[in-house]
């Protein structure tokens, strides 16, 4: 079989069209960031990616349904006057070998050239290590203009930071669409790296919509994170009680540990 | 070489043919099943497939002579009358890469398709992590029709399992046979993941033999699953006893133990 | 590059010429019967084999000059009268990956199949995992012809063994050589596993003599084989005694244990 | 995409240019002499090298703007009169794979090789496992008059060094590159194993210096060793006081200490 294979669902033309990728990583900052703009645009489904450098798997829905494991491209048309529509890239996997990662991010990179993208936003989590109240985003950019121009927007370009560089599809789009003529940003939300985080998506796309000129609704994302935030909240103050050990402290805790289990 | 290399021993016309695959797994069941079926059915060989995704080994049969490891596509002729001939697809391995797992099974799709198969069965075993007196048989298919006509025969389609999806070659068969315009089940009997399980296998084989309106003798199997099942009890009781360490316990358990030795 | 490459050292017409392989493996039996025999011979070098499924390496010979790492083919013109010239492979690995096994074995046998090869030996040890005084030869073959021929000379088919077929170069040989219309007879020495093993090596190649009917002098290899068990007798003699620590038993060992130091 | 991507920055005829390579390896002295080399020439550049053997990762420089990992050619014009210009390739990785590494050695040289280069140097570190405070150069080459010339220029060509072999890019580059009708020497660099390591890599450039008939100017190079030497001599300190631990002790580490923290 081909090694990418890219099956298009439908034939479009796209005005100057701007990638946006978001796929599995650090915190899953960067998937559910894709995945929650796709949905909020209404972006329809414009191609699907299978390839042997995914895991031989599929997915079973809850009605019985097989899925074989994939990425995916979604289109979203700009109001009328925008200058730019946008494709989204999303997906359950990253390729699972180096040299994966490179002919996939290659063969995607060769399709939207082909479509007309000139531009690529790639979104990621960057784990700090430590629990992060508010989340910065980080940035790394083809070009100093784009820099220039991200700085603006809140973005942080950090001396040391990423000190070795950017692992995976969120900075091999970039540097592999540099050999395809197109500029692009990587944008990286601050993250524990410990778990899920929906609140650093939600930084992240906060920057993405100014970026773009969309008007992103980031209500649902922001309940997701607090949902999270109260599940890490229990959790540790169970292990608080759990270390203290004593008869008072238990007497508390029952309500909430029974929501936990 | 090619990576994939099928030999053709005979030239066949077949009617609609099904394709049954069952290839080494979880408790082996898919493939104990797949070969039970091609010994009762008494399918003739059709095809030899080799392949540098295989191990680089040969088995040396008792009488010395050796044998390159291989999958391989049997076939038989249904009775007149039939819609469907059946083929069957077994092996000593499945591919021992990712990539060999896709490139194998899209090759012999590929090769079946020329041979007219629209529909195929993946058997397979689902580990519980203990021990299942009575197996049910999970399923998972591509159209929700197959998912209902599947339930009439007993097939369980539960919604949290198997929740990680499938791995290896009976989820691939169903994913990429999409692909090629297949529809598919994946049988799944329940099993411990501890031994290599007959009766799961039988319970598989009951359900696939409605499903082709196929009359399957499972004495045989029955009798292997009984031979399985003594000697795991027998394990059992010894080390009950090996934990009693008592001088009484030990005379009655000196046959049994003599037997397993 | 080419996955493997060929160099032609010199154009040969050969008579239906005998494939005999030895590389690297258990006891190294296979690759010291090789090059002794290609020695003993006088056998010429034919052509190197250098490929990207062998490390990335170069020997450094004691005059300071670097050599690739290789597989070698050398040809022997037997006697006029005699039916086969004989080809002799050997080279400092076998493939690293299962696909660089059987990429390797695939042209080396389609170059040999063009020279004429129509049978083969392979040579390999069999790891018994204890100190073998008397190593037996066992053996594998692809006809049942060859399995009585093969006895008739001293080999052992036995029922139990190899149980786990055989795995590596020895085996892919013949399996794949069944591809080429190519018969064939793998020759394994046993030993310990533990040492390299010239005895068992030399144990292989009584046999091979007689199959090939060209004399061998064994006598160097069997000088070696003696050193071997010198140094393997004295390295447990003062295990032994460093077990004992008694005075008195120090006394007889010095010299012993100056001679390995 | 291709595996291996050969970027032409500048169309240059060069009079019998000599590669120079050094790439990331033990205490990194290859990739320092060659980087150093490279600077110190004032070498212009000439193509970069992509490919999927390399990991899937951007650098993000101190401005945030991203780099593709890569491999470099620069060249350098000797001055009238001298026979050969000189191609320095150095880079950010190694090939991580063995396959990886033979192709993009092959590549990489067949490029060089219709640039008209016949001749290698390959730098290189060689550990000793040990502090080693007067490193020599060890050698390795393709014929006999090449040892011999470097004999002459200090060179050390070990009955045992190095025993295993070379393993990696600078074994490589002679290997395949005798395939290309192509000779060439390696300079190893002794080196502990342990650190990066300036001054044994100007003891490698003191050689190629000779060789080139090129003036270096090792000033910089050796001020980065002192710093080194320094700073190893600290924590060496630092380590032998902590295990004294005594209140007295202390108090002359405190600057030192200081210094590095």
């Amino acid at each position: 079989m081909q090694d990418v294979v890219i099956r298009t669902l439908e034939k479009v033309q796209l005005r100057e069209p701007i990638l946006v990728e978001g796929l599995p990583g650090v915190g899953n900052v960067g998937k559910l960031a894709a995945d929650y703009l796709r949905e909020k645009l209404g972006a329809k489904p414009l191609a699907t990616i299978h390839s042997k450098f995914f895991p031989p798997q599929v997915y079973v829905s809850e009605a019985g349904i097989v899925r074989l494991v994939s990425n995916d491209l979604a289109y979203w048309r700009a109001p009328a006057g925008a200058a730019h529509d946008v494709l989204v890239l999303g997906g359950d996997y990253q390729g699972i070998s180096p040299e994966g990662q490179y002919e996939l991010t290659e063969r995607v990179l060769d399709y939207c050239a082909q479509l007309g993208v000139r531009q690529v936003f790639t979104l990621a989590g960057f784990a700090q290590g430590r629990v992060v109240e508010e989340p910065k985003v980080l940035g790394a950019a083809t070009t100093p203009a784009l820099v220039e121009t991200m700085k603006k927007l809140g973005v942080v370009f950090s001396r040391n930071d990423p000190g070795g560089g950017l692992i995976g599809a969120s900075g091999l789009f970039l540097g592999l669409g540099r050999l395809f003529g197109m500029e692009g940003v990587c944008l990286m939300g601050e993250t524990s790296g410990y778990f899920v985080d929906p609140h650093s998506a939600g930084a992240v796309l906060k920057v993405l919509g100014k970026a773009l000129k969309v008007e992103i609704d980031l209500t649902a994302l922001e309940e997701k994170a607090k949902e999270v935030d109260r599940i890490a909240q229990r959790i540790h103050d169970a292990e608080q009680r759990g270390g203290e050990a004593g008869p008072g402290s238990s007497g508390t805790s029952r309500e909430d540990l029974g929501y936990i289990g």
